[in-house]
């Protein structure tokens, strides 16, 4: 039996220009549910995660616009919080979609942490906005009173940046292997985990920074020893070119060396494509040889053809 | 090797007068950490569980204040956002505590759903106060726009009432379950759990309601088939004439009898003392003759000695 680790991108929760009540969210979910249930009907392990971005946005904006009656919570906190709205959402919703179904395996939630290393260079160069759009003299404050970076966001208004170091180990790594090895359908390493650092003493520490779920999705499929990353979104496949009239899908089986060819030319966006390239690459790279490894990039909605060749960028070890 | 269920009461968490900041909260939650690692090192299997009163009611608080900008959610997933928070704290402290003190035990927090039944007699009578105060006249406004039902608090304004069902069942429990026999240390059920239904077509759905969490910790004893329930609380033993000039504490052991006639006398109060006696003696009634099993109420500071027997309320079987 393969297992396959599913990145769920934001539109398995929120799709553009929704308010996000929490019923336009759970209604989004369990179409996602829908996805899932059907690469589990056709033999796999399944391993879930998912991005945070929406909702951990609303929650630093709660925190923000309560702030004369609680006191505002870290990044991090923010972070558990949304990790934990999005576990139940998941969880409930697959549980629903399967019993329906006939299906009786087990689905859990794990509170997930990821090590981020202190000497990463994200912490000299933060590049991730998070949060609300502010004034530019409101920005100049926060950046006063509370020692926050910020930016212009494209004529939007001001953004709090942190630090996107990359993801090293997922604290609850042993864990999550076992579950996944009994046949238990986890979903883990939510909005990329919640960063945290060892300390000297052997303890961790939270950090304040977003790790991106693709590269923790990578992360977590090797914890798992997964045979497919499946990475889905909004779009049917990885671009040439992408939005211009010249672009060209990738679909099909692609080769590792002619994926990373087209990654080093550029034709990958930081901060959309560009991380689900990067992590597929660095799934797939990281054991030609050994075992038959595949990443796939497809749109939410053909996670099944996607895993049966039929949709999709499917990346393959140049071997195989 | 025992297995005990850590019920922490709010004290582990914040104490009364404290703002609420994370940085409070995440020092209490250190102090309650060593408290588990003393424990742990006494050789027991740990399940630990705990209430959210506090922070649910300020990620209300936070919905509340900032309604204009982000749509507020329903209880539930507030619930789950505060499940989230404090798993993710206490599994930081408590892997933290253990590192530094050279124990290697994994640890992890397990978003949990507790099944009620849509036919509990609690529904139709909402006790449980939950969220902020409010002046009489936009209470009268809540009860007609969200048909919420709005209690005065003896002199403190009104509050929102609702639901606090018996739990009947816990969504993850074979998982529960299996971790701790594997020797994890699970947090599990936060704030009694996230409260669904199941509904007619096999699936689950979220309840606005509140569960109490002794009573949840009872139901996860069950599960992972407990010897011991430890309920931590701020006092040091349960007591007779609780408050009045007669006040007795009851230090050692107590036969299941004994205390159940205590109960019935009106000793334990609603909302405080009484649940996590009703909690006790339907662990230690449960089983009587079948396993030798005991429920202890004791202070979160005297969790090592209560579970050696040398201090709190320790109800025993009437057989043993």
């Amino acid at each position: 039996m393969e297992t396959v680790v599913i990145a769920l991108g934001g539109n398995a929760v929120l799709q553009p220009g929704q308010r996000g009540t929490f019923e336009e969210q759970l209604a989004n979910v369990a179409t996602t549910a829908r996805a899932i249930r059907l690469v589990l009907e056709d033999g796999y392990r399944v391993v879930v995660t998912h991005g945070n971005g929406p909702q951990v946005g609303n929650i630093m904006l709660q925190n923000e616009e309560a702030r004369g009656v609680v006191p505002p919570f870290p990044l991090d906190a923010c972070g558990a919080e949304s990790q934990g709205l999005l576990g139940y959402m998941l969880v409930r919703s697959l549980i629903s979609e399967l019993r329906t179904h006939g299906l009786e395996r087990a689905v859990v939630a794990l509170m997930t942490m990821t090590v981020v290393s202190p000497e990463d260079p994200a912490f000299q160069n933060p590049t991730k906005p998070i949060g609300p759009f502010y004034s530019q003299a409101r920005a100049m404050e926060l950046i006063v009173q509370r020692g926050y970076e910020m930016r212009e966001d494209s004529g939007r208004g001001w953004r709090r940046v942190v630090p996107s170091p990359d993801p090293l180990e997922i604290v609850e790594a042993a864990t999550i292997r076992r579950l996944v090895e009994e046949g238990v359908v986890v979903v883990a390493s939510g909005g990329g985990g919640i960063p945290v650092v060892r300390t000297s003493d052997g303890g961790i520490a939270g950090v304040e920074a977003v790790i991106d779920k693709d590269l923790a999705a990578h992360r977590l499929a090797e914890v798992v020893d997964a045979d497919v990353l499946l990475i889905l979104t909004d779009v049917e496949a990885a671009a040439l070119n992408y939005g211009t009239p010249a672009q060209k899908d990738l679909v099909g089986r692609i080769p590792y060396g002619e994926m990373l060819r087209y990654q080093r030319e550029g034709h990958f966006r930081a901060g959309s494509m560009g991380p689900k390239v990067e992590a597929a690459l660095r799934f797939v790279g990281s054991c030609r040889g050994r075992k038959a490894r595949r990443a796939v990039i497809a749109s939410l909605y053909r996670a099944r053809e996607a895993l049966r060749g039929e949709a999709g960028t499917c990346i393959v070890g140049d071997e195989v």
